[in-house]
């Protein structure tokens, strides 16, 4: 059977099944999301909103722009990007027009907006939803729509030096974020095939090794020596040697000794990675980085298109998330701490731009991507396990009236207040009681309180009250825009 | 063949499809964005940023919280909402699993969230994409993919007061956004149902009718009259009724004339509808925004569940968007002001909620929603239009040096302002020339340079340059974090 013929096949029983009523009515209606997806509430926004913040102004403090791609791309944009992962990608139906598909990260995109527009160097981040249709483990903080946070410079430039800004990037807002200690492993994709050839991997089987190098964060290195040697047909031998560098970790020293190294040395690819690894630690040093990065042989990273360092943060304490994970796991481990997985990973990427020009010209990447999910999950149980609550607005003052037929003027007051900037609450009812007025500043963190009644507006005056102490001080005319707003708690931070 | 069967087989062939290597290498490669759908640009984005940061101060405000749901929903969360323009959603490829479709609006998503969470009040606004197959005019910034911004209140509450909140937020926006001379247009669906009954419209054709009503704003009463006779089959008399009614504009003067009116008065609900027109007038005044609203019977809009109070807010100057279609417009109407279009809509629909909630609880919403893609527009063609430059970055410093080998020393420097928060950039050359650091300074709008020597750094300084007015500063250590920073221009604003 051919392609179209299977095309023309599949078209037929679609048609078929579209007659006799298709999926609907086969089941009964359900109120939910798509599997895999999420709503965000309004608390779990203002978090976000705050984690966001952080970021991009860290991505601002580096000087990047910001651009934005399409959800879905041409299909044929995504293919042959993601090796096996490509059946994870989500199609879109073919509704007459083009095939598309929805976008799987934000690099292939970045890589065809640079080729489509012929830009050669340029620094930006994007922050934008992707989709994977991937087993979800939605306890865990992974989800099948979920936020990557880009950044990446492209451009012919020294070496190294972008690659130790993105370094630097990862390290600020890890540290800003205050999600406990961290690492951040680095290696070279040339450092790793220059291993391989010199341990004696034939050269087709230099990327099935390296994915299941990738594996020894989660396997023992019996498991991952067991997987080379009986699954993927590597020689005793060949996977002992490997066995010997993958446990090797230090810093610029390592790379200095890996040089002197008689079998590491004979590799060409080994030594440029291996020099370009003493450059990089020597700006990571100016960068004052040196205390979290770790040149760990055995990082491998997963995607296809890297082409030169590469790098993984990792959290090394226990989080709330991974409590259950932590209490099961191994004590030597948990000693050393335990990893709770990624939080951030990228590496260099000069061949992708490559593929989509039509020329072939190359435009030289290196990049960083934050697993803000993660991020956001540790938030989530930080703000959970704290008794302190998470302001979702941004009011400063409400307007209320503790007598009857006074809902003109306090809408009077509340336009006024909005013309000022001030920001403003007003209850949608004709005569709502004071204490459920008061009672909904409490529950929403609102600071100050205006109360309107006779008295006050025979006087020309406003009783303004502070919830918090229940002080209050009445305010003339022409002294409304002063209200005192300070220590109005922003959304995200906690009140009380 | 049963529906299981069909999806068994369907999943076989598309498997062996995968096998034999699926579309790949059928067509040539296409280096483009999908149809209807573009890339946001560095400039572009700056815009965007500025436009939604004005709109998002204005909900916040208001008090309104937010939320984000995901980009698809399960496709009979979609069916029966939009009535004939359902043949635009975008579905997913059946790829096993659920049926999914790309959100076609926020209204129904953000009414799957209320019942399916049970919420029964909220003040929410949401921005983010939404996705329509219609046929785009991208030139008058229409797309397939495009923004919406959404700030809804549900709740039940006394009548109009909420209705009169998003009036006044349009109100705000607009006015912030600069966008020229608006107006907005307010009619209500109990009006309109009133006005149909008693012009003798029978029941099943209000729909039809008021989809050929909503044409009057690009169509003359003529052809609309002529629609509704010749292709809808209404009584010419009819026709005529109602062409009395939708030539009718005023404000709360022209809501107690029809309560008054022999024919009008007949209909329950249009009386119901007008009283609730009168008191919405009532709180614009308190809210000062009278000026712009007009009671205007010809609004109809499209979208079939609204309940109650419709408006929609439309640009009354010449926008440098529309000049070739003004320029070939009637002369007559172009001195009125000619209609550039709705950049704002909504409206009351109380039923919404219930279509979703297994018991059929009703929850009252109102809502608007800015057409934020026709405002980026104006305000792209805007800044194309000013000489001045868009900045796309918020640097303040440059970290250059005149001489050769000073990049560690430049890289160190750099760090020091990133750690105390200075937005700062350095280049990524090992002996850039000082003029190329210049030139990247003058281009992208960054107003300081720190000009490292070797006299300075034996001097134990740095020199500060201004680049607008080459006035250059010698700076001491323990000063760095004293740059002056003043008059540093943010992103989206113009410079020089």
């Amino acid at each position: 059977m051919t392609v179209s013929q299977i095309d023309e096949e599949v078209a037929k029983l679609l048609k078929l099944k579209a007659q006799i009523g298709g999926d609907e009515g086969k089941h009964q209606f359900t109120l939910k999301t798509a599997k895999g997806t999420r709503d965000y509430n309004p608390k779990q926004m203002a978090i976000r909103e705050r984690v966001f913040n952080t970021i991009i102004r860290c991505f601002k403090r580096h000087g990047a722009e910001t651009i934005d791609t399409p959800v879905f791309e041409l299909k044929e944009t995504l293919t042959g990007k993601y090796g096996e992962d490509s059946k994870l990608i989500y199609d879109l139906k073919d509704q007459g027009g083009e095939l598309l598909s929805l976008r799987y990260d934000l690099t292939v995109p970045f890589a065809r907006y640079l080729a489509m527009n012929k830009i050669t160097n340029i620094k930006r981040y994007h922050i934008a939803k992707v989709y994977r249709r991937d087993n979800p483990a939605m306890t865990r903080g992974r989800y099948r729509e979920f936020y990557q946070c880009d950044f990446d410079i492209a451009g012919q430039y020294d070496p190294m030096i972008p690659d130790a800004e993105c370094l630097k990037i990862v390290h600020e807002i890890l540290s800003e974020l205050e999600l406990g200690d961290f690492r951040i492993k680095v290696n070279d994709r040339r450092i790793l095939d220059g291993m391989f050839a010199v341990c004696g991997v034939p050269d087709d089987k230099f990327r099935t090794i390296c994915s299941t190098v990738d594996k020894l964060d989660k396997m023992s290195w019996e498991d991952v020596k067991s997987e080379m040697v009986n699954e993927k047909g590597l020689s005793e031998e060949a996977a002992d040697q490997i066995g010997q560098y993958v446990s090797m970790q230090g810093g610029m020293d390592l790379a200095e000794r890996l040089l002197q190294d008689a079998k590491m040395s004979q590799s060409k690819q080994a030594c440029a990675g291996l020099t370009d690894m003493k450059q990089l630690f020597s700006y990571l040093q100016l960068f004052q980085v040196t205390d979290k990065v770790v040149f760990d042989l055995s990082l491998a990273r997963g995607l296809d298109y890297y082409t030169g360092v590469i790098y993984e943060a990792i959290l090394t304490q226990n989080c709330p998330v991974n409590v259950s994970a932590t209490q099961n796991g191994v004590d030597e481990k948990a000693e050393e701490g335990v990893s709770v997985g990624s939080v951030a990973g990228g590496g260099r990427y000069d061949g992708l731009v490559g593929m989509f020009d039509p020329k072939g010209r190359k435009v030289p990447c290196v990049g960083v991507s934050i697993g803000i999910e993660r991020v956001f999950s540790i938030m989530e149980q930080k703000a959970e396990a704290s008794a302190r609550k998470v302001r979702t607005t941004e009011t400063q003052v409400m307007v209320a009236s503790a007598q009857k037929n006074l809902l003109n003027e306090r809408l009077r007051l509340t336009a006024e207040l909005w013309n000022a900037g001030i920001k403003t609450e007003v209850m949608y009812k004709k005569n709502p009681k004071l204490l459920s007025q008061l009672q909904h500043c409490e529950d929403s963190g609102i600071p100050l309180v205006a109360i309107l009644g006779e008295q006050e507006l025979k006087d020309g005056v406003v009783k303004l009250r502070t919830v918090h102490s229940r002080e209050e001080v009445r305010v003339g005319p022409g002294r409304v825009c002063t209200i005192p707003v300070k220590g109005v708690a922003s959304p995200g931070t906690y009140t009380r």
